[in-house]
């Protein structure tokens, strides 16, 4: 095989293989080449990578060594894109009753939830993370689009139990907007005692939701090691009870009868 | 940029935008190359994308010509990856009560989902696809993984309204299985009249959910281009009401008291 059709391969490989670490004789068995190659290849993949700004490859050493891509947008990129999608939030047409945003089309793209999902794997690119945790609905594609580029599986949290999924651990929270009392349950084999878990979000206002997906992970006796959340929003009659998260952007002033609206890049960008 | 260089950024590009039509005078003007030097890298991209397996860059020639990236995976590697998923279904641990089949973890698996979507993507290549639809709550990781390879937008029904989607069209159906009247809604503003849609879900047992689901696009004058299933199920009680669907996998003779279970595969290897 040449060097040029070689390094279509690899980078495809390591591209579809966020965080696995692939060692160099695994490549250089696979594409019949010296390690020496093998290594000048890992090279140039790693340079373009950084001059695309789509990440980089970590070089592990030693004998269980290899290389593992890291997926990670660069500052300006990261900029770019929140710039845009407050742009695009921010359009009073999207103002629904009770100052909540429709954001239904934005998160039905699969190729702004999948820069969604990388934004938030290069902030978290630093916190060690066994699995990305999600309530359902709208949380789902951004919480499977984070956990594609870290390497980590999903697991949902619901409202209400259902009959595919055995037994299940509940709780009840208050929730922060309409202090009314709400269950969250989760299938009991889906999560590991002991898991660092990532909570992904859509929308937080006072944080209730974010809090019961808390207690329900003390019932696991897991441990949270981040919160993400897509848009944040004041919240009028209630104060924040969850306060260490990254957002993406910030809602603000938000008043469908005046027909006004703000959006501002969130705390996330900071983290990049 | 060198040769090397510019063919791991190309491949990255169009990996990255599945079945978007890119212009030779913009790789061109982007990496500062002649376009025959374009034309012969799209050459070895096309030739190496086919030889992995992971699909081929179609060519649409004339004015407003160029190349695109068509996803699709190998017949021999759906079948490895089809017999795998039979394998890890057909554990009787799996197996609830009513005969359905714990899936949560496989489900929860960015990659598996990723292959999944990359499958079902692969099937319905032929099919002109507008959008993929779901109803909530497990489709949705199928459908934005089927969604990202074939670069169309997602919606989502609900068995409820939120307070964040706006008005909705709601319809009743029949639950196959539970012989149960349900509702089903879908936001007004997140599906354009007459669209063609892929329907993707989980399971199917009778078929009340997708039955459901194409009543409410009969209310948006769309039309169903495709479905998809990951697992279909016989259901003891009811016939089938859907019969033009593809299925990954087929389980058969659920016994939850008997503790045996059996899975094959479905009908979508026969249509790669």
């Amino acid at each position: 095989m040449k060097r040029s059709e070689r390094l279509v391969a690899m980078t495809h490989y390591v591209l579809d293989r966020p965080r696995v670490l692939i060692s160099l004789p695994f490549f250089s068995s696979k594409y019949d080449a010296a390690k020496s190659s093998i290594s000048e290849d890992l090279g140039i993949i790693n340079k373009m990578f950084q001059s695309e700004g789509i990440g980089y490859l970590e070089t592990v050493s030693g004998a269980a060594g290899g290389v593992k891509y890291v997926p990670a947008f660069s500052k300006e990129y990261s900029e770019f894109f929140v710039g845009q999608l407050c742009e695009r939030l921010e359009d009073p047409e999207r103002l629904l009753p009770g100052g909540y945003l429709f954001m239904s089309d934005i998160l039905g793209d699969p190729e702004v939830t999948r820069n969604i999902g990388r934004l938030f794997a290069s902030a978290f690119s630093d916190k060690e993370i066994d699995v990305i945790m999600t309530v359902a609905t709208k949380g789902i594609p951004l919480a499977y689009a984070v956990a594609s580029y870290l390497n980590v599986p999903v697991v949902i949290a619901r409202r209400d139990p259902k009959v595919t999924e055995g037994s299940t651990v509940s709780i009840n929270y208050v929730s922060g907007s309409t202090r009314k009392i709400q269950t969250m349950v989760l299938t009991k084999r889906s999560l590991q005692e002991g898991s660092k878990v990532c909570i992904i979000d859509d929308f937080m206002k006072a944080g209730g939701t974010i809090m019961g997906m808390r207690s329900l992970l003390k019932e696991f006796n897991a441990e949270v090691a981040g919160i993400g959340v897509l848009a944040e929003a004041e919240d009028e009659e209630e104060e924040r009870v969850v306060d260490d998260y990254l957002s993406l952007v910030q809602i603000m002033n938000a008043d469908d009868r005046q027909a006004s609206i703000e959006v501002r890049p969130g705390n996330l960008l900071s983290h990049i």
